[in-house]
């Protein structure tokens, strides 16, 4: 028999909206609904709305009750940039950059990315898994529902192709839902760094095949930049991954201007990420096309860097998503809460916007948009409990979570108050 | 019978040292012990350090065990400089400034400071007393073991007295320790824009003798800047808080350059705080006397303002406290973590600078250095566990709280894990 929930919010941020990423000033819109209430039946939304219509639904009836005391309900997030699979954390690499080190100094000194390259290829595809199978359970906590997941960390077939099936791994063990995007083309390996055209042909012609055959990936992507992959390996790897059936994104004009946005677009690239040195033409494109902007703020901030052109990117009508970029070099932070808390305060996107973009928005930059990311029916029933009475609170209040409850597909995988279901 | 507690650690940090804050390249040293102990008998610390000799000390025998399970350990946040005390957010007043909003302009539609000013005035006791409280709970789960609570919304006598009386009515209601602070001269009281003279007499003349008299307040401290009170006036609220018998603290060389700090270090000042303008005077000034140096870079962060000149402070010799600046309109940040994370980030302060200054010069700053801040034998029994392996983990990762339990004079007060004591 199917089992019905219905959930009452002081308020209910719905997203809903067209059929599509939200793009510029669509973005402020976050469905804000006062007393409201979302129905779900075995996990998919059947009605979302004002609590005294969604009560007259015919499945209302037989509904089990959860009320939220007047606080905030809103779609879970989609975290839709990250590179959760790693051994440990790079803490002397840290505690180096805040005395001064260069990125170059920390190589030489054994850190920097090739030490976690060093970490991932030495641990068992089970040890990887039970690894993020504990993340997850931060990002759960955080009120992150799905989350993309990035191999990278391998640079090689064996390890990218183990690290991929890590997330298949991971999956069994936690209610996160988990995205898999392989990305070998992340930095050349140590043992191929004079011989790039071998480790491309790789990448396109071994890792993206085998990804896809055993049907470990959704996506490809790829780091374009100056000392990493030159724009034209790049496109190669796009073509690669069409041929694959795979979908692309792009670690795009992040340090250095490349022209990958505009390739990215051309190339219906889901997402285009980063976008620190994105330009006045990228910000047209991407306005005009169908690629979301993913910005991952906290890498910035961790770095003490400038911060990418949110603000530009949505009036110039672009589609924007936040993610968190989780990472062990430049963004050990897995709480979304905090993205939007810098998207805001440093980048001076207002609460609305930020909410959209780490939902809806996070969700068409994974190739969900139209199952997940808002609470409209037939969408999943993924949702998160705030402990606040009025939405703009989520972005203000900055540090620890204010996560009551997060429930995945209709069931509660995190509370902090004790369960009621 | 006495009770005795032992608390095993993987890394215990006792930040034991001289007996004054630590200044300049003393703040370095954390008292790092590996597979430390601390021995603490109802609620004052024994002995603390390598657990082998603790558990030699003649009352181990009958203490009861807390394991950390290989973690961190390490001494409560002394917190010491926030305004906990106000009736509601600022909400609309953060939404305004992202979309543009000049701080005249806030003002004038009715937000800024004086919003909370009207909200307090029309806040019983009571009410103020239990929103404090609820606070309170929230720095316990952060690990905040003491807590500075200034008063500051009220600007006229009776509101000002009401503000600290509900610091000593929450003080009952919850283990946060809580250092009241009478801040009158926080800025004009709208009725008396035009008198200031008639405000300053106020603030010195009744507002300070009447909470000595109460003894409501440990502290005084006034805003010295451009608009609000003159380094003249401020010199004369440190005179009546002296024979008065309180203590002196000042928000100095915030916005604008005052030579505040120069009459805050010859008052002989707890501590100087917000520092965004010090100049290298100042900072000599600071290396020489006695006045604690309290950054608050949670504020810069939350407007998106340049940080103030800690790595300057600290290669100058001055000893640094790091505090949240809790409040409304500037800092609605309750965590230290996220505090600790800023000052290394966007700071450059170490790990092991960011934690000292965050416990015994905190302690320091509130006057409590002789009985607060380090786990040394006389010293409080104010813990955290942290849920990490490395203590320079606790600023790495950045967002979610990690805080395993807190505990106040041996008492666990909070605590994500099941109970053990």
């Amino acid at each position: 028999m199917a089992r019905h929930l219905i959930l009452n919010a002081g308020q209910l941020l719905t997203m809903a909206g067209p059929d599509a990423a939200r793009r510029g000033r669509e973005m402020a819109s976050v469905g804000l609904v006062r007393d409201g209430a979302a129905l779900v039946e075995d996990g998919i939304i059947l009605a979302a709305g004002l609590r005294d219509i969604v009560l007259r639904h015919d499945k209302a009836a037989s509904a089990k009750i959860v009320d939220a005391g007047g606080r905030v309900v809103l779609p879970g997030f989609v975290d839709s940039h990250a590179h959760p699979i790693f051994a440990s954390p790079r803490l002397s690499d840290f505690e180096a950059r805040l005395k001064g080190a260069t990125y170059a100094e920390i190589a030489q000194s054994g850190g920097g990315i090739l030490s976690t390259v060093n970490g991932v290829r030495g641990a068992r595809q089970e040890q990887l898994a039970a690894g993020l199978a504990r993340w997850a359970q931060r990002f759960l906590e955080c009120g992150t529902t799905t989350l993309e997941a990035k191999s990278g960390y391998g640079l090689d077939l064996e390890t990218e192709i183990k690290m991929l099936r890590s997330v298949a791994g991971a999956g069994g063990q936690t209610p996160l839902q988990l995205v898999p995007t392989l990305l070998g083309a992340h930095a050349l390996p140590p043992e191929l760094k004079d011989r790039r055209e071998d480790y491309v042909k790789q990448v396109c012609e071994e890792m993206i095949p085998a990804a896809a055959r055993e049907k470990l990936a959704r996506f490809v992507d790829v780091f374009c930049e100056q000392g990493f992959f030159t724009l034209e390996e790049a496109a190669r790897i796009r073509e690669a991954a069409a041929r694959a059936g795979l979908g692309f994104k792009i670690h795009a004009e992040q340090l250095s201007r490349s022209g990958s946005v505009g390739m990215a677009v051309k190339g219906l690239a889901v997402s285009a990420d980063h976008l620190d040195c994105a330009d006045a033409s990228d910000i047209k494109n991407l306005a005009e096309g169908q690629t979301v902007s993913c910005l991952v703020p906290g890498s910035n901030y961790f770095l003490g860097k400038p911060y990418p052109p949110a603000r530009r990117l949505i009036d110039g009508g672009a589609a924007v998503a936040l993610a968190t970029d989780f990472n062990p070099g430049t963004c050990p932070c897995w709480d979304m809460r905090m993205i939007l808390s810098i998207a805001c305060t440093q980048m001076k996107m207002t609460p609305a916007e930020a909410l959209t973009a780490a939902t809806v928005n996070g969700a068409w930059a994974l190739g969900l948009g139209k199952s997940h990311g808002s609470l409209e029916p037939g969408k999943a029933g993924d949702l998160i409990c705030y402990d606040a009475e009025d939405y703009r609170e989520i972005p203000y209040y900055f540090g620890s979570t204010g996560v009551v409850w997060t429930m995945k597909r209709g069931a509660v995988v995190h509370s902090t108050e004790a369960p009621r279901l």
